[in-house]
């Protein structure tokens, strides 16, 4: 992939300049293009929606022709509005965000996301010169996005054409290892016994906990916590019987 | 599913409560439980950004304690920063979205979706008390979400929890039959003789259309339009060499 660039034809309101732009830098996207934009006061609400990107998306962001995306890129136009079969093919057919991921994984070209104005979207006229459609989906009810959340929806979709790991640690979850866990089953069932827990529903007991903890994948913090807590319980119990 | 609301923890600002209230709409959401909410004038921004979501999720929230919510709720606590391993169990495991998606397919539980206040998030001594902690991938740089546009990206993702199918036509693109394709690549064949293409070079041209069609998927009218032109072009070349 050369590149992908964020364009927005004739928005109306500077807030949702700045909420593409806070969305670009929340998901990688650094090139912002304004056909028509309104005015951009640095103490208004698009600098004031920008968060972190008020530094560098927004005020690097170039003011271009309709024209010129069309030149210049391969171009996704979005839309809440598509047609819906192929007797008309001004928004037909189209891809969802994801689809359209899959599209644009390891293509080598320049891409344009255009999206257009708050009320109206992009005119027929401007779809029909526009080379994919693309379109989220949502409610039958009411499947009108705003235009910053639109585009918000459509980087979030499209963050790892411009970054190969996110801010997350590597593992989300670190299951604790199978030793660990067996050995916290042993120390459960010596825990039944020291409770007097009663011996023909031990497996059954068993079961239910190993089938809990399964489908939990605890840490290996939790795994050891707990195992220490069945050992103490046990270690209480025993004093107490010695104590009689 | 028994039902999920969507949980907003001390909103400093009106507008993205009636961001979210939005995005609820557009994904088929409808039951908002606000924590000391700010004033929400009808006149004022919550309204003014909630689009349709003005007519009925957002006057139908409910304000809410939350310890309700703990109660009462599966919880499920939205924060950009994690824990990164299994020595702090505040904010780790956690799932992203799309995993979260999986985690509650099936599931018959109450959910709340919590989101926390506008700078910092759900505190520690909240999230504690949460369920399960949820984290949107997001880029290194800068992957602190603005609230709404997170809850935004939340509920996209969680949309087929609540409505079986968007707004989208059952086939988002048709193809041709196959044998209009093939009959479309015959007519091609055709116009080659007609236009003089040299014989060894038919078969080389020929697989070189059927790469570039197949993998554009045409819909049946492009096909039948493409058929047209080259038997249009073959004649006209026809009836130009009669009138010789």
């Amino acid at each position: 992939m050369s590149g992908v660039v964020v364009a927005v034809v004739d928005p109306q309101t500077p807030g949702n300049v700045g909420t593409i732009a806070r969305a670009m830098k929340n998901f990688g996207f650094a090139d912002l293009k304004l056909v028509d934009p309104p005015e951009l006061d640095p103490d208004g609400e698009a600098y004031g929606f920008a968060g972190h990107a008020r530094e560098d998306v927004l005020p690097n962001h170039d003011v271009v022709s309709f024209e010129s995306l069309v030149t210049d890129f391969y171009t996704v136009g979005f839309t809440a509005v598509t047609n819906h079969d192929g007797r008309k093919h001004v928004r037909y057919p189209f891809k969802t965000p994801v689809e359209l991921h899959d599209h644009l994984s390891g293509l080598d070209a320049d891409v344009a996301l255009v999206f257009g104005r708050e009320d109206t979207g992009l005119s027929n006229e401007e779809i029909v010169r526009i080379d994919e459609v693309c379109s989220i989906p949502a409610s039958p009810e009411y499947p009108v996005l705003n235009l910053g959340q639109a585009a918000t929806v459509a980087l979030y979709e499209l963050r790892d054409l411009t970054f190969d790991e996110s801010h997350h640690p590597d593992n989300r979850h670190e299951r604790a290892d199978e030793r660990a866990l067996e050995g916290l089953y042993d120390q459960f069932d010596s825990f039944l016994n020291a409770i007097d827990h009663p011996e023909e529903k031990h497996a059954k007991t068993g079961r239910l906990i190993r089938r809990l903890l399964g489908r939990a994948h605890p840490t290996g913090r939790e795994v050891t916590t707990l195992r220490g807590l069945f050992r103490q319980a046990e270690g209480r119990i025993e004093r107490a019987r010695n104590d009689d």
